[in-house]
């Protein structure tokens, strides 16, 4: 027999006010977002899905700022990294990658699942991409067997954000055919990004980060080479597959039964996002962020990203002292304050904690996030020092000063 | 034709994150109480409504701290006050009556609409009740022409507490046989109260404060004093009167259709309170408060009560510096950080803003909200130290220093 | 200890679809207006909130079809009628009334109570209101001592639908001051209603029938006449006053805290009405009465209303046949096949069910409804013919014939 | 631009009560489970996740009738057909399956993409699988080339129910090895079906339908066989690996991303089913189905399925009078009476309609969704006998007599 439905809600704290989500994702649904799909389910064959359908396939297109196709999927941002790889690329293709973090590592895993030949461009998980080490790649692939360059927008294990425009031109400079694709799972709605004007050829992304929806949605952009070289390439694949998509998406309609509550929501997060305007959006995520790194600082730990100019707008990822777990740190906190920060991951497990601070969050939701740490910190006995939380403060009211990088690794 | 539904979401910080409604209620609504609101209406004279009736008035009772009768309307808290009249008194009695602040003043208003003859004790609306006060004036009243005692346990006004225990015991020493009436419209649910070992008579109290209701319940908890005065007082009613309520009630059920959305809403509320424990909730509101005294100590702004053993956990009043406008700091408080704050009432209009602290709140809520006034006097222009969120966060962490009293006013 | 959260949705059907929900109010909710509701409390003295109290008052007008002051109350229905007393009359004013039905005599038990000398025309609780009778005894009060008449333009005890014009004609052809109060409780949204062309002074209503919103909103819209008349009337009044309301209605806000979230769907329920047309609205209940008639009568059973001019749109009484009991077979249908039907009241229990197909009902909802009394007719053992549930959809289909009257009582 | 959010909404006859969606799926979402989805989402790796990730696979497997595990996809149905065969079988495996309509052949173009070598058993798609063709085709299979047998349990296409528990007993006659799989996509929860005792080794199902979810959930229940076949088996996998999801689900956890909010949906869906009882819930589907043929008689219409013991609860596929288009049909129904059917699929396009009576329909609700297509027929210009409506109340008043078989293809 089930337990009873309140189970699931019983934290020790859930009656005394709202829990503060702070982890790098999924992110808090506005309540317009919610109340958005908290609708009956209607027939996905009718004239008003159809409307629906066209109204976030083309909402979609402006987030991602193509006039290309975007394909929806009802799928975790994980199934759209395999819709980018089996529509692309055949078996044995060799694929640059390059280790950020962990979910370059992942997708890399995926890549040698499906027998692809990666060569994986090891990193210290402090730094992005490097795009110089692209171009010097691309450029002794005389033969052109690099079939695709994967890399991840922003890092959600490290709070490192690759600069895909630099990407994109160290791969023109090497006049390099190779594919460029990219996972904006954790970026996508945060950070600026543009498909067409990057010449990306695929972008992999999800429901839950900046679209501020729940997960359950994975989505990918295509270019039109992408797309011409799924027409021919070596994957066996039903699901994933675009052609299948594209030709009832047309009409505003899907292959199989979509996800419809979750457009809903879509259509609605969408709305929320054009309404303050994209530029405000990405600037609003750099300012929180400032905020707090400013934090960070203030506190005596260190943030793990090393490059100033790939500090995350979506997350900050923060190094324990010495002999101190994160993970314990963690548990106070969610405990004592009723915060979820977001765990150290794979070789990061217990030395890192990472506070999210992307979708709907602003300025005061952020420095209660703060001060929670801040007492986290406390409570748990790890030193540091005082006063992040007025450090971020005075970021907040300075923010052009806050956004000024202050050292360079 | 009516605007777009759209139209009344559209702050110009709707996109980037929750609001933070700091007034001194209505507080935020928690999202258990909005789903469990989010109902099909029901038949109210069927069995399943029974039931639901029967839960909501034993509820109640466990709330208010009593064993009598608690009577439910669909109203404001306005209605409960009038009730509490209407039901116990005769046009051109005598009622003793303080002037904690602005309510106790429209509650002597109302008295007086009803032709009753209201000795009002003076006050500068930054004290409670003398306890002292009330016994001399019923001492003085030898012939019992006072018919009841009137007063507002938590000045919403002011943020002032009176100690209504302290009251019973005053009214016991001079041996009056007055009614004891008590507007607990903000102190009901977040400060500690109990109606019967204080031998209260009416307690008055609403939906939208500390039970964390959407407004439209109004309240009152009758002594079995306070009813038999109901049998023979010489008020004309209908709509308030309790002999037609409390005969369905018996059942469950109520004499005109009630509000059975709130009903839905006042369960689960009285739930989430049981379920943290009145004691830890009452606790929590200490706590907070007294952060909240902290940082406006160190603003080196005033708070507007002069009496520590009055503070009230329910909201903090706070006095801005000569010539700055509250309502100004105010808009621009709402304009760039999206937080609501209380306005200066009557005659504190421009003079106080007010912080609440109730309901569904929680430190971090708390630490956001305070960050926001901090943010706020400094773009507003207003003359203050820095450093008040951080010196709420010690208080928080250090929650007994911080409940001592600091100085006595 | 409070009962499970669950336990008020236990019905023994619960698992097995929709209850249908035939009382004559409250009517269902339409999921658009739970949505509207269901959203976070707002200050109520914000510029948010005072976008929503302009456009809510304004749709209210156009509801209500006046162009003058219309006041909501957190109120039930009954409130409404008092402040129709409260407002406009004095102690000892003589009031015509007419017993049309259950709702006629508690509006007069009011009155009572507010001790005004009622003229109670007798009634057989199976005709509204007759003119003639209003016109007779008003050109016999020479002295003008009837300062109102105060009629109930639907019934809802009785499926009756009083001609409130020409009652107003009637008034006017006696050419007698007395002010005009009208209960549209059950009718408006649902039966045409013209506050200003008909020249009503007081209508009172409620949300919970044709606005299809839950109970805990109470309206009066207010003549010219009537607003004078409250100027000087005797009755002391506080939480009703409307010169109270009206100062700060003016600007979109309300004297104490309003029913915010009932407000919210207010606004939604509004906009519902004026999308499909209130003439749609008017003829969509004629149409679906026309249809329940039909079902009735192949029943064999009989409509409680005898003048097919005052068929009620809105729900319809049946007779039960002789030593056969409505409320025996309300309990079979309502355990059976999940449907509440409105029970017989005062001296019609036991003698008459009702059905509501009010507010949101369409033809499919009420063919199930139907369906549900013929198989809880058989079900109960209740003497009738087959064939209504057949006759009701013939009817809908010729919907002129069906809405053409049958016999004349 | 997009357009506004209302406009999804505005259907013509929004505004007068509930759509009557009777397509086979998505089913009505009921308000119990919208209600449990509208919650702020929770960290997917944080112990409030975890319980409830333990409490829904623990609820699938008591639906499945299953000790093994159940593995939950954030994908459709689509999906989960493609988790059976990726994980299962390797390219060229000869596969046995039925055409049994329009998801069978689905399923094996699917089967086709990943190579397969699919011996595809043609069908009229009036019938089920043959259970004597599936044992002569396996008695034949000397060599056991055949791999796997797959079949649809509930053919969405056509109304036709296949006896899944005799074809498991034709395969063991057979004495063949062959996996048995099963698509249980619009079965599960409305038919009755036991993974376990029937020896199926792979079930695959989705959330939409007899679960009532919204879409966006495919589930696979794995037996020991299957579970130890993927472990040699020859298709690259990544999204659908089974053991990657039951690493972490053996805690509560996803490997990815789940769709938390369906989750939420999923554990209250199975609550409600287990509440009514699955017997209860089977039986209910197989009354109102019987009451659907009953009407359909009436009319003088065809039901599609041919074979008696073959009728599926879940819908009922009607076959139009020649020349008569059932599109035009649907249009006419769905723009006069608010009501969805189904559309006949592939080569039965225009020649068929369905009626859902699934998941959360009970009798009133069928009731008005046969109204409504006795009243679109007429409309339509279909010809047909009336009274279908009367006949299917006459069912469900004697549902032992609807129940017979009256007969036999």
């Amino acid at each position: 027999m089930l337990r009873s439905a309140r189970s699931t809600e019983d934290r020790p704290m859930a009656g005394k006010g709202r829990h503060f989500l702070n982890i790098p994702g999924p992110s808090p649904v506005p309540e317009r977002v919610l109340r958005a799909m908290n609708r009956q389910i209607i027939d996905h064959r009718g004239p008003e899905f159809q409307t629906l359908g066209r109204e976030v396939l083309e909402g979609c297109r402006t987030v991602f700022k193509t006039r290309q196709p975007v394909v929806i999927y009802p799928s975790s941002g994980t199934g759209a990294w395999e819709s980018a790889i089996v529509n692309t690329l055949s078996p044995g293709d060799k694929v640059l990658m390059v280790e950020t973090g962990h979910f370059a590592t992942l997708w890399r895993q995926m890549a040698a699942r499906w027998r692809l030949d990666v060569d994986f461009v090891p990193g210290d998980w402090r730094h992005g991409v490097d795009p110089a080490v692209i171009e010097a790649r691309l450029v002794d692939d005389k033969a052109h067997a690099i079939k695709a360059v994967a890399v991840v927008h922003n890092e959600t294990s490290t709070g490192v954000t690759s600069r895909v425009a630099e990407i994109r031109k160290a791969i023109d400079a090497a006049n390099h055919p190779a594919l460029l694709l990219v996972d904006t799972i954790s970026s996508l709605g945060s950070v600026d990004y543009a498909h067409d004007e990057w010449g990306v050829d695929v972008t992999v992304s999800c429901s839950q980060k900046g679209l501020m929806l729940p997960p359950g949605l994975g989505f990918t952009a295509i270019s039109e080479k992408a797309l011409k070289a799924s027409k021919s390439n070596g994957f066996m694949r039903s699901y994933w597959d675009w052609e299948e998509m594209l030709k009832p998406n047309a009409q505003g309609f899907f292959p199989y039964t979509p996800a419809t509550n979750l457009l809903f929501g879509l259509k609605e997060a969408i709305d929320i996002l054009l309404e303050e305007g994209l530029d405000q959006v990405f600037a609003r995520h750099k300012r929180l962020a400032a905020a707090t790194r400013a934090a960070v600082e203030a506190w005596g730990l260190e943030v793990l990203c090393k490059n100033p100019a790939e500090y995350s707008p979506v997350l900050t990822a923060v190094l324990m002292p010495p002999s101190h777990d994160a993970d314990a740190f963690r548990k106070v906190a969610l405990e004592k304050y009723d915060i979820s920060l977001g765990t150290g991951l794979a070789k990061l497990a217990g030395k890192v904690f990472r506070i999210g601070h992307l979708g709907e969050c602003n300025e005061l939701m952020l420095m209660g996030a703060l001060s929670g740490v801040e007492m986290g910190l406390a409570a748990a006995g790890v030193p540091h020092r005082r006063g992040g939380v007025a450090a971020a403060l005075a970021a907040l009211e300075q923010p052009e000063a806050a956004n000024a990088p202050r050292k360079v690794a």
